[in-house]
């Protein structure tokens, strides 16, 4: 059993962190932080909790998480950064769940964020933690960055395509769709039942931060540049992101259905669908696995790659813990071994 | 490990008893039947359990239930009574999520719902499976008739008051709302998204076929008769009962909140929350759990009840599970031990 | 025509009236506020007026609205009660949509809403508009409280019943599910889609504002006292109330039907169905109507009336504009001459 | 006031279609024909048309149909080319919101829709009732093939792109995402409540239906080859489409705002929204109006277009009484003068 601390567990990604971790068979919760709620019993703040977790909320700080082994935060923005170097200097090992680790270029991120890093030797040594691409540097990472919901799914889509230079990669169109808890669990009037139920739109139409995520993967991955055209609609619906993606093959003869099964076939969380099937975001639900497709409409040369994750475990929680696994030997798939609940 | 079979598994039940016995820790599953489906794969019907369960549909029957320890029904009315005398003849102990044999007096039963029961004297020895209630007498039960999910949350929140004789039991009302799934996984104008989404509203308001489930139910709690108005409602979400209860108080000086406390104390699955918390049907959704709370508004002699729990759970397929661990004398909460994903 | 302005129209009773004003064939809108949103147009803000209103939000004042014949408050509660003095005296006719002039009894009225009452001389002048009960006292009224949303639907379906004495009106019980836009348009956690979708809950059940004022209206119609118990919950939709009332008929013989329709027989709004229908809010989404149905389950002595209204139509915006066809002598209908949009 | 008859009145078209007509200042409604409905008041069926139709529905025919002016069929594929031939011998007009007079090439229509064709010279006499790009044919025309819910969206954002020659026509994807509305109104599994809320999918990925009719007039507006990748998805929501349209521009120096604004200025039902603004199908939900968007992201040679309609409206209904106006000389936004309802 590892010791793990939760540093901003009253939000979304924090509330499903809970979820697994609590369950986790080789986890003990030792402290979950929040300034605004310190004092409170964990369970009386999320009743889901109730005779599941016998914990309060503490005030943040090495203090509060100078017993753990690993310590996840499920901040905002801009606040990680902060409080990781304490942490890793006290020999606690991180997952981030927030940005502040993802992007290598300082500029890069400073542009997109708004705001000077607080670190940026850390970001160096940060290890981006998709696991199906970057899981040998997982095992010894001191910080893991954990990625973001799009860039998780748009990212394991074109992989296969990216990697094996079938596309051209210069006009990648990749458009996202996801569920309202992507936004987050800060009010806010758009993100109201009243505003967003019933209702379609795409959103940040001019640039969303998970671009240069995504354009720094696919481009590590097929060492050239990417061209991307990234468009995020807001689903009404709580959890879930599919995304359709579209690339023109540089040749049409390949086996697009084998070439994924391959890619993918010793991956306990990327499922290949036999094909024909769609992806539907209930079928993972609650759960980390991402469910793929790929498909070539009226055999022409556009392949579209269609993707579903629940974009709080794959895109969020659960990649964390799968994270987690990797870094301390366990089982891959401990604590995450969950079948998404139908209807 | 026991062999459990499960007859008629695509509808919502089944789907959620699949879910439940693919991960229980003493339960093999052996056999799975659908008429319709038979020879289809489960997980190429029911994707979400891709990975999970390889076994493939089967014709029902004897034939197919054989090596089977526990069988249960998730079919409509009328079904299993055609078919659970051969099983138990066969020494398959059976528990029946339909309502084939909830209720003892076959007249009523007939007239509800509108047909002659073929077996009578499986009735007769069918054992009504709320733990609650009947924990001793299911242990030996070869045949267990499951709640039906209203019945579940409307005799839940009674008992207390009724058993202990503190309400006037000729005008209890029992105002419940449930989500969709309740109506089943059947094509129906109806139960379409929407027909029934961004809507609300009572049905069946001169008689649904749980009304005398719960008179039967609460009649035995208190030896006497029971005046009962149940009004159903269909509300716009895919799982969740919400009742709320309304009974007079012979006596207003009881103290409610501690009675239920005490009342539910050694259940491990009935929860009693905090003086002022309200359930709500998200936090126990996907378990089975029952919330509930008690208070006396303006301080007056009516006395409300508020009960949530997940109508395919608690209200079905959970307690069928929890049923079948005290068959076999399994741990209570074995395979039932989930928090509910928030939000 | 006449003019009318709308103060704090930013919220969801303001955008109603703003969608139904602009289509009013004897009005010209003449002024909106807003203080947040001064100098912004409105269809620039709620971009369904495109093409259907030419003005920009101005601050509020006497300055903005000393042209206007007739001034809506859509505000919250408090704000109304200091500016519609200098209105009056200014010769501005009042629709107000908040509570500031429902309750008659200002120490009621304060302890319910925690503040002091400003104007205790207007609430005394005040007609609360009801049209069904108040038509003739609001044709000449200078300020016109109108109802809030529960007590709209609960008075107008207890009505028939408490008016001719029928029940026993110390145990009415009135069980309300509202949409989530009885919240208004504020940023709030609770009232996120992640929080308020696929859930259902009862809340405030310790007591909820509109209780006097339901209270108030049906011991008015009595002439005698009432006791009431009110639940109110919160349930997953944007538009929609649905009542379920409950009362003790007197006497059985009574034929509700036929009392319930000779009663509202020329009401042009209350709409009481065929026998054996349930109201549907769906049915008056977007409308004026509100459906009613009443019954008596089992033959018994509990009548149920069943209610439903589009809680920001006839249960404010579009009442408020029934109050102002009133108040100037046009038709009844004018501009509520609406068709819900069915799905 | 001319008389209308509208044939299949029960699904989600015909509902709508009664919604507008009854209110039209222009026509009266004549006859209402459903095989399955045949005496049922109108009213009854539809509840939310109680007090506003006075008309059960009929039997099909020429009889019920003969004194009408104009008949809407609002049926399966199929149904109307066997009886539009003998209603227009009679010298009544025709609007069909089916596909069966939409594509001019008989083969692919058989090809797609999988029958013979019953009435080719029809067909060629038909006018395709986009009114955009056929105002002039459709004033004369005896028969109006009203376009698919998503040829609209799609066709309307692309046409000043493609008809002005600025993309590359070979490789235009269409990502177009549906409420459930569109799959109308019949019973089917996958679109229960159930099945199809918190959920999001691609569907038919194969090959929709609409992709002929989207290829055909996009291929007459650039008088060339369209090559095309039309993915639609099944939305949690009951109304609306969204379709985000992606081309590649051949020249990056053309203002794209000017342009569709210019392309669109006289069209009462077309709006361009103001640069950085994304359509939202609610502010369109139960309007004819098609909001548009089209920007640049990253200056890069993608132009994005971004569409919202209510695919009920704009996409069936309310395109067929805008179809109806014009053929009749009627004002064009006659009885389509509506504002959306927000929330």
């Amino acid at each position: 059993m590892i010791k793990a601390g939760i540093v901003g567990a009253t939000g979304y990604t924090g509330q499903e962190l809970l979820r697994l971790l609590v369950k986790h068979p080789q986890v003990t919760l030792q402290a979950v932080t929040s300034r605004g709620e310190a004092g409170t019993a964990v369970a009386r703040y999320f009743p889901n909790l109730r005779g599941s977790l016998d914990l309060a909320f503490v005030e943040p700080g090495v203090d509060a998480l100078g017993d753990c082994d690993v310590v996840f935060f499920a901040t905002p923005n801009g606040t990680a950064m902060t409080q990781v170097p304490a942490l890793i200097d006290a020999g606690i090992r991180v997952v981030d769940l927030s940005a502040d680790f993802r992007i290598r270029d300082i500029d890069v991120w400073s542009k997109w964020y708004g705001m000077e890093h607080a670190c940026p030797d850390v970001v160096a040594e940060a290890v981006y933690g998709l696991p199906e691409m970057y899981r040998e540097e997982t095992r010894s990472a001191r910080v893991v960055a954990n990625p973001g919901c799009y860039p998780t799914a748009v990212q394991l889509g074109f992989l296969p395509l990216v990697k094996n230079g079938l596309v051209d990669n210069s006009r990648l169109i990749a458009d996202c769709k996801s569920g309202v808890s992507g936004a987050g669990r800060s009010a806010s009037i758009g993100n109201l039942l009243c505003e967003a139920s019933e209702s379609m739109k795409a959103y940040k139409i001019n640039g969303h931060r998970h671009l240069p995520e995504i354009r720094q993967g696919l481009s590590a991955a097929c060492a050239g540049n990417i061209g991307l055209t990234f468009m995020p609609h807001l689903t009404p619906m709580i959890r879930g992101i599919q995304a359709s993606l579209y690339a023109t093959l540089l040749d049409t003869d390949i086996d697009l259905q084998a070439l994924f099964e391959d890619f993918y076939r010793n991956e306990p969380f990327v499922d290949v669908l036999d094909a024909g099937m769609s992806p539907d975001t209930r079928n993972v639900r609650g759960t980390n696995n991402l469910h793929l497709a790929v498909c070539r409409p009226q055999g022409g040369d556009i392949a579209v790659v269609l993707a579903a994750e629940d974009n709080l475990v794959k895109g969020a929680a659960g990649q964390a813990v799968q994270n987690m696994n990797i870094m301390f030997g366990f089982k891959e798939t401990a604590g995450l071994d969950i079948v998404a609940a139908l209807p």
